[in-house]
C-alpha cells in the first residue's frame, strides 16, 4: 500500500503537472478538500472530501487503506514541500517517510514570482503559516534590508507587528492575492495602507 | 507579440504542466535546448535549437520573431525564476519585463525535497551557478550549522573550499543526481568523499 501525497498547484487546474494527473487517475481513493478535488474531477466513489479536522480525517482514510490495501492520493495545495501536507503526515506520526511518495506541485511562491518577473533565488522565503516564532525571522531581515517573500498568517496583523517593532510605515510591500485564480489581484502599496484593506487569505507578499 | 518563457520542470515529460504544453503549442516559434524541445516533440519547422551562445542565440530569434510578429516560446530548465533565462532575457536586455510571460515549472530543488521528504521552508536556498560570489554564503550558513539546500558550480572545487575554510570534512551532505531521469541516484556521503567521486553536472545538495 502507498500513499502519494500530491502538490496540484495554486489552484488553477492549468498548473496541474502530468504526474499529478495520472497518480490521481489510478488511485484507489483520493482525498483533499473541496476545491482540490474537483480540480481532477474525482468521481464520489473514489472521493473523501477532508473537514476542518484535517489530521483526524487524514488519519482515520489513511488507516482504513491500509487495512484494506487501497492507494491513496493526498491532495495538497501548492507544493507538498513548502508549508504543505508533508509536515502534517510526519509531524502527526500518520505516515513513516518511506510510507510516502511525493508528487511534486507549483508553489504559489513561484506564481508570485512569475507575476513580478523577480528570481526566488534572491529572496529569503518565510512563512508564517502555523509559525508565528517566524514573524522575528521576518521582522529581523525587513529590518536589514533584505529582500523577502513571505507567506502570512493574518496579513493586517503580521504588517501591525512590522510597524509596531520598527519598520518605517511607508515601505512598500507587493500582495499577490488569488493567484491563477479568476480574481487574482496584485497590489502594490505602503504598509501602513495595508490596515485599511482586504484580502483574502489566498495571498503572498513580497517587500523589497 | 508575446514572449512566453515556459519552465519545464526537472526533466522527466511527467513534471510537466498542463499550461506549459499548451503554451508549447501554440507558439509559432519555440526555442530550447535539444533535450527540453524533445520533451514536447516540436516540429522542425518551428523549432531553434539553442548553441552554446544562450545570450546570442536567444536575441536574434526574438528580435527575428518580433520583426515577423510571431509568438515565441523560450523553454527553461526547472523553473525561470530559480537560477532560470528570466534573469538572462533581463540582464541581458533582451526583453523588457513587460513583454513577458512566465510560466513558472518544477524546479529541481522541489524534487529534491520531494525524494528526501524535507519541507523546503526549512531550509536556506543557495545557488553557485554563475554565482561564484554566494560561496562565502554557503559557507556562513553551513559553518553556522543551518540546513541548506544548494545547486553547485563545480561540486568538487565547491566541497573543497568548504573543507579548505574549515568546515568538518566528516560533515554529511546529500547529492540527488539526474533526478527524475532513468540514472537517477542520491548518495548520502560524508563531504570528503565528494573529492574522490564523480558526478554529472545534474546535482541538488543537501547539508543538514
Amino acid at each position: 500500500m502507498r500513499v502519494y501525497l500530491v502538490g496540484v498547484g495554486p489552484g488553477s487546474r492549468e498548473y496541474l503537472t502530468l504526474k499529478a494527473i495520472d497518480t490521481v487517475r489510478e488511485a484507489d481513493v483520493v482525498v483533499g478538500s473541496r476545491r482540490a478535488l474537483e480540480l481532477f474531477q474525482v468521481e464520489e466513489d473514489r472521493r473523501y472530501v477532508l473537514s476542518r479536522d484535517v489530521v483526524g480525517d487524514l488519519r482515520k482514510v489513511i488507516d482504513h487503506c491500509k487495512r484494506e490495501g487501497k492507494s491513496v492520493a493526498v491532495l495538497s495545495t501548492g507544493d507538498p514541500c513548502f508549508s504543505g501536507l508533508l509536515k502534517t503526515l510526519l509531524n502527526y506520526n500518520i505516515l513513516k517517510e518511506e510510507e510516502i511518495e511525493v508528487i511534486p506541485g507549483i508553489s504559489s511562491i513561484q506564481v508570485a514570482a512569475s507575476r513580478l518577473k523577480i528570481s526566488w533565488e534572491d529572496y529569503h522565503i518565510v512563512t508564517l503559516h502555523g509559525r508565528e516564532e517566524n514573524r522575528r525571522i521576518l521582522l529581523d531581515l525587513v529590518k536589514s534590508n533584505e529582500r523577502v517573500i513571505f507567506l502570512p498568517a493574518n496579513l493586517k496583523e503580521d504588517v501591525k507587528y512590522l510597524i509596531e517593532n520598527g519598520v518605517e510605515e511607508d515601505r512598500e510591500i507587493v500582495i499577490c492575492e488569488n493567484l491563477t485564480y479568476p480574481n487574482e489581484r496584485i497590489v502594490r502599496c505602503k504598509l501602513k495602507d495595508v490596515l485599511n484593506l482586504d484580502f483574502s487569505y489566498l495571498v503572498v507578499c513580497v517587500i523589497r
